[in-house]
């Protein structure tokens, strides 16, 4: 049966591989994107949205503008490390054709009325920071008790990705994720646990330069970029952390990975501010709102997300 | 198939409920215990270690005088909040007979030379700080190849107990825990990830006072010192946790708990100083030197823990 997803994004050479293994993917039916920023800057990241779901053909999937900072924050500037990550526009320096659709606004509200709408047929995969997600927790408590979501974020038995204690997504709005911890009802986290043991080499990225299509070249530079920037920042891995493809994967299909049933908190008092770990007072409480994924078969990610963003790259 | 056990400890009102568990358990033979410094000094660690063995029935267990102090430090004291858990004499303020027996020096070589003679029949448990299992790492790579360490120590998805990421033991001695979890080739670490999660109430202590014997009663009154003082500390629990009393029952009985497979350190440099997380540069490393207990299977354990504890408390 297919499961109605919305993927929240900020675009973003990973969450451009999320997208294109969403919508490979015959188990999903993709009804929406909704903006968050984080890699880039919100409008730089719906522009890539649009761009990219026109590129993967599914240019008739909406494109929701959500929160454009931090809760806490006045404004939102991209840190260099992003840039430095991504590209200066999210996608490696790779230049997409201008979609012809535009983004809508409401990306909280898209949210909360899906949920209504579709309850547990409807899975929301967030990839950035958590800033829309607990938007929508915080204005609808029915969103909170009957979401369904799946987040890329966090390090839970590792160390962090911009300090040692705290990944980014997590960090660029610590309030937001702990309130998602606490109020939403299911949350799954794919942190980098896991998300640093799938990796993609240019041995991967080759074969879809073979294929020639725009999108297969265009999801080959832009991770071959991503790809350099990793041999930069974490060059013990020998290649890069498919972060939010593995949050969509799991979205698809748990069993691709081992999940830890815990009651999670993220720090956001201390030197730890923006630490995921599990919240020492519900330790004990038998009802476990989060599943952490602590281990993956990677092998059998990785083959499922070749054939998956494989399916997008040679359509179009 | 009985298996040979040395017992690490830094008694400690927990570990003398180790001690028990390991005694009433039929398929351990204790070999010896060798002392550490942590809960209380060496001197009286090793004192309680003798006290208790002859008032469990075990005076024949030869106890032997470890490191006083960590490895990068003169001396050691014992902090306010351990007297305050364990009593300034350790065991509650408990006052048992002096034994006949007396220590031996000579714990770092008792514990290599038991692993050259024993090998795979050979269980350490270590609840104290890693000060000795260091040491003999660091004296014989015989012993760090082929030892096979249960440990009570660390928090990995939970936080601390001494800091918001550290725990008492991997704190006294930061940088012999590292060396251990580098250095080992067989590490089982029961955390507070677990160990908060199994927790005995005075309805458990009352059934041993019931008893009437001199160490049921030790036993009963000891723990309530401890039980009362989790009042203070972690009134959130609603009884004490059986930190080292877990990592005998897994050495008796892996099943107890699920153990996730990962190569883990502990932070030595910077504000998390003692924290035990897994090591990102050996993340993809096939092998896995280590494996932490993240889910404990409390029901069984408890029973475990009244039965064999039991057993003691009846036969003396």
């Amino acid at each position: 049966m297919t499961k109605k997803a919305i993927l929240d994004l900020d675009t973003g050479i990973d969450d451009a591989l999320a997208l294109a293994y969403a919508l490979g993917s015959p188990e999903l039916e993709v009804i929406g994107v909704t903006c968050t920023y984080g890699n880039v800057l919100l409008e730089t990241g719906a522009a890539n949205n649009l761009a990219l779901l026109e590129l993967f053909g599914a240019p008739e999937v909406p494109v929701y503008l959500g929160e454009p900072h931090a809760v806490k924050r006045d404004g939102f500037e991209v840190l260099e490390i992003s840039a430095f990550i991504h590209g200066a526009n999210g996608i490696g320096e790779v230049a997409l054709e201008k979609a012809r659709a535009e983004a809508r606004e409401g990306g909280v509200d898209f949210l909360i009325d899906s949920v209504r709408e579709h309850g547990d047929d409807l899975v929301i995969i967030a990839t950035g920071p958590l800033t829309n997600i607990a938007a929508a927790a915080a204005k609808d408590s029915a969103f909170a008790d009957n979401a369904h979501i799946v987040i890329m974020g966090g390090a839970l038995t590792v160390p962090g990705n911009v300090s040692p204690w705290a990944e980014a997504n997590i960090n660029q709005d610590p309030d937001a994720a702990n309130d998602v911890f606490r109020a939403a009802a299911d949350v799954t986290m794919i942190g980098l646990d896991v998300t640093l043991q799938t990796l993609l080499t240019t041995r991967h990225t080759a074969q879809w330069r073979e294929l020639g299509t725009p999108a297969a070249t265009a999801l080959a530079d832009m991770t071959d970029f991503y790809i350099k920037a990793y041999e930069t920042t974490a060059p013990h891995l020998g290649g890069c952390g498919l972060h939010d493809p593995l949050a969509v994967g799991v979205a698809v299909d748990p069993s691709l990975v081992t999940l830890l049933p815990i009651n999670l908190k993220v720090d956001v008092e201390g030197e730890t501010r923006g630490r995921t770990i599990g919240d020492e007072v519900r330790l004990n409480d038998p009802v476990r709102t989060a599943r952490a994924a602590v281990a993956v078969d990677v092998e059998r990610f990785l083959s499922e997300f070749m054939t998956r963003v494989g399916r997008v790259a040679v359509g179009n």
